[in-house]
C-alpha cells in the first residue's frame, strides 16, 4: 500500500485484506488495532485460528462442524430422531438452533447446486443422506435450503429424490419476514405468502 | 452465541467478534472462512499477528511504526530534514505518504487533546517533539492534525506552543473535498473554503 509500512506491519495488513468483506480500509484499523492490543489477546486470537484448523472437522453422520467423529446435536439422545432438517451449510444450523423451534437432527449438505459454479448433486452429502433414512426411524424431512435459485433448484432435487422413499417431506414456509414492512416485500415474497395464507378465524 | 458451536469454533467467533467493526454475524462468517480455507493461509494469518506484536515497535525520534529504533521516513536521508509534519497517528503519516505531495519529517503525537477523556497535552508525545526543534535544522512545522473537536485543540495548542520557538507554523487547508458536490458541504467546511479561497486570476 505504502512505503511507510515495514515488514510485520505489512503483512499483517496483507493477510487481514485476503478475508472476506475485509477491504484494504478496514484491514488497516485492524492491524493497528492489534498492534496497540495487549499482547495476550493477540496471542488468544493467533491461537484460536490455530486450533480451528486443528481441531474442528465434519461430524460424520451429518456434516456439521464437530471436534469429534459426532457433532453436539447428533450425539444428543434427547433431540427427536425422528426428523432431519437439510440445510446448505453449518452456519445454516447455526440460525435454526437460535430460534429453539427445532429438536430434531440435521443434515447438511455442504452447499446447493449450482450448474453455473459447476456444483452438481453428487457434489453434495445427499449419498450420506440416504442410509441413514433407510432404518425407518426418520419420518420426516425438513428441507431448509436457502430461498434463492440454487436452494431453491436443490430443494425441487429433494424433494423429486425424497418423496419416492416414504418419508414425509416438507420445507420451510415462505412469506412476510416478521417486522418488516408489507409495501416493502418484493412481488414474489408476497405472492407466497399469498399462496400460503393460513386461517385465522 | 449458541450451543451448537464447540470449543474452538466459539473461541475464534469470539476473538473475531472483539476486533473494532466486527459484530457477531461478520465474527461468525470469519470464523467459518478460516474453517474452509487451506492450513497455510490461517498459519500465515496467526504468523502475522503474533509477528506485528514481536517485531514492530516506534520509532525513537519521531513515534511512527517501525521495527528498529529508527523509522523508514527518519532513517532516509533523502526526506527534507527542515519540515516536520505533526500528526495524530502512525494511520496519519500511511494517509500522508500516499499522496506523495510531503517529502519532509513526521512527528507522530499518539492522539489528541481530548479533555473529556482525560487526555491533556502531557500525554501525547510533545515533550519529544521540542528538542528536534533545538538544533535549527527545522524551519516548519505543518500541523496535521484530524479537522475534529479535539484535532483542532490540538492544533490551537500547538500554534501558540510552537510559534514562540521561531520556526514557522502551517496548518493543512481547510475547504471543498474533491470530487464531493459543493451543494452537500457542511456549513462550516464551506466557510473555511470562502475564507481561504486563492486568487485564480
Amino acid at each position: 500500500m505504502s512505503m511507510v509500512y515495514e515488514g510485520a506491519l505489512a503483512d499483517l495488513v496483507e493477510e487481514f485484506g485476503k478475508l472476506p468483506g475485509i477491504g484494504p480500509k478496514s484491514a488497516q484499523r485492524l492491524a493497528f488495532h492489534i498492534l496497540q492490543s495487549p499482547e495476550l489477546d493477540v496471542s488468544a486470537l493467533a491461537h484460536a485460528l490455530t486450533e480451528v484448523k486443528k481441531r474442528v472437522r465434519f461430524c460424520e453422520t451429518c456434516g456439521n462442524v464437530s471436534e469429534e467423529e459426532q457433532c453436539a446435536v447428533c450425539k444428543d439422545p434427547r433431540r427427536e430422531q425422528s426428523v432431519i432438517c437439510i440445510v446448505e451449510e453449518p452456519k445454516d444450523v447455526v440460525a435454526i438452533e437460535r430460534t429453539r423451534e427445532y429438536r430434531g437432527l440435521y443434515h447438511v449438505l455442504g452447499g446447493a447446486i449450482d450448474p453455473m459454479a459447476g456444483v452438481g448433486p453428487d457434489d453434495l452429502r445427499i449419498k450420506e443422506l440416504l442410509p441413514r433414512l433407510e432404518s425407518g426411524t426418520v419420518t420426516e424431512c425438513v428441507i431448509a435450503t436457502d430461498p434463492n435459485l440454487e436452494g431453491e433448484a436443490t430443494a425441487t432435487y429433494l424433494i423429486r429424490l425424497l418423496s419416492s422413499l416414504g418419508v414425509t417431506v416438507s420445507k420451510l414456509a415462505s412469506g412476510l419476514p416478521v417486522g418488516g414492512d408489507l409495501e416493502y416485500a418484493d412481488e414474489v415474497t408476497l405472492g407466497r405468502a399469498f399462496q400460503g395464507r393460513t386461517s385465522v378465524a
